[in-house]
């Protein structure tokens, strides 16, 4: 079966594909990394790509490839696989990509700044439009052509710039009044880098990133190698490689 | 049954837990969780703590939790809860925080320095020991008290610092090249920042932080939160409240 072409409103689709598509969140989560390979690929010149060749450059396996884009009405041309440009217009459509979401960031210490800096945003759909501190001698400071705001103006700002999506980049202590203040401002996405669980009502989703506790699932893998060394026979290259995504 | 205390060397366990549990992926992700509500519940003054109370500090539902913790061998103490102490020394033997781990980080761009001044890492068993960079401009400038050493030392200091995780914040070009080096090395742990996918040996283990497809995932829920609202009796506030944990 050839590709579908998604339509530009929801609801058009063809009759096998729902008007917007119930996808396991493992599948959301590896939608971006095939949206990356394809990009890459299309820059390279290939106009088409076969499901084993996009499931190397994503670094997931075909099978399971193939399924997640079987959910968005995608199954390639049997001895040519996928259109690259058309599969990259479908996953950019389903991730809601074809507009631009503008985020806010919230807390401009260290990461803030790295994450204020981070040309990956930019290049993948976000614009950065307003950073926030609650500690007025950063207020005015200008990061990469944004003056940061007192915290106090949030509810302006996010009315003001149709906010999106908050960035959370605060100490831990001080990050439940942000979610509190971000959702009174009826913004419905968060990404929190403090390490504190959030609490917020059901229509509001929160991703998080917390860098120690990836450290920590690292530590527990060597520490699973190590006793797998130490047991008689130590099976020491037998764990099976992980490559976990975050998200996965 | 009350919760079984951990020998200090694997294998010492009780007759019904393994030497080394073998844990669903997960699982150990949420382990770092529960931690750092023991160490919250602890600083708190709590000596018990019952398996809702726990869930609810760790932000998941407490069925969950059980299972999460019966893996360990941990079932508490019927009318009691668990014993704050025992279960965060429980959890640390396994996620092998009872050592300390050294960590080098390779890039010294806006991330790498953010990372390299992130509290978070030190606070939980992880100790940042050498800062790398191919840019002879870095080399010699000093980050929260460590001299950046140029890339071509990577081999020498991963051998001299017992280096147990090396982190990677260089742009996506580079990065095969740092992994391989750490690989050569005898990294076994690579925490990845560049927005590219390793090809690692099996014996490898690789976590990935990928900023902009954590924004890509909320742009999903974002897209799938509009579609419901425009369709007719639109059901805006039914999405399931998602707080997805990063390698959840």
């Amino acid at each position: 079966m050839s590709q579908q072409r998604h339509g530009s409103t929801p609801g058009s689709g063809s009759g096998n594909v729902p008007a917007f598509p119930d996808l396991p969140e493992a599948t959301i989560a590896r939608l971006p990394e095939y949206l990356r390979a394809l990009h890459n690929l299309g820059e390279g010149g290939s106009d088409t790509i076969s499901s084993e060749g996009l499931a190397a450059a994503a670094g997931v396996n075909s099978a399971k490839l193939r399924k997640d884009l079987s959910h968005l009405g995608s199954y390639g041309t049997r001895g040519v696989g996928y259109d690259v440009a058309l599969l990259i217009e479908q996953i950019e459509y389903v991730l809601g990509l074809d507009q631009r979401r503008a985020v806010c960031l919230v807390g401009v210490g260290n990461l803030g700044h790295a994450l204020a800096g981070y040309d990956g945003f930019a290049s993948r759909g976000f614009k950065i439009v307003a950073l926030l501190d609650a500690d007025e001698a950063k207020v005015g400071e200008v990061i990469h052509g944004l003056a940061v705001r007192h915290i106090d103006e949030l509810a302006q700002v996010a009315v003001e710039e149709s906010i999106a999506i908050g960035v959370i980049a605060t100490p831990a202590g001080a990050a439940q009044a942000v979610a509190d203040e971000l959702v009174a401002a009826g913004v419905t996405s968060i990404l929190n880098f403090a390490p504190c669980v959030l609490s917020v009502p059901a229509n509001v989703d929160v991703r998080k990133v917390d860098l120690a506790i990836e450290l920590q699932i690292l530590s527990f893998h060597e520490h699973r190698k190590a006793t797998l060394t130490a047991l008689p026979g130590g099976r020491s290259a037998t764990g099976a490689g992980n490559q976990e995504a975050v998200g996965s």
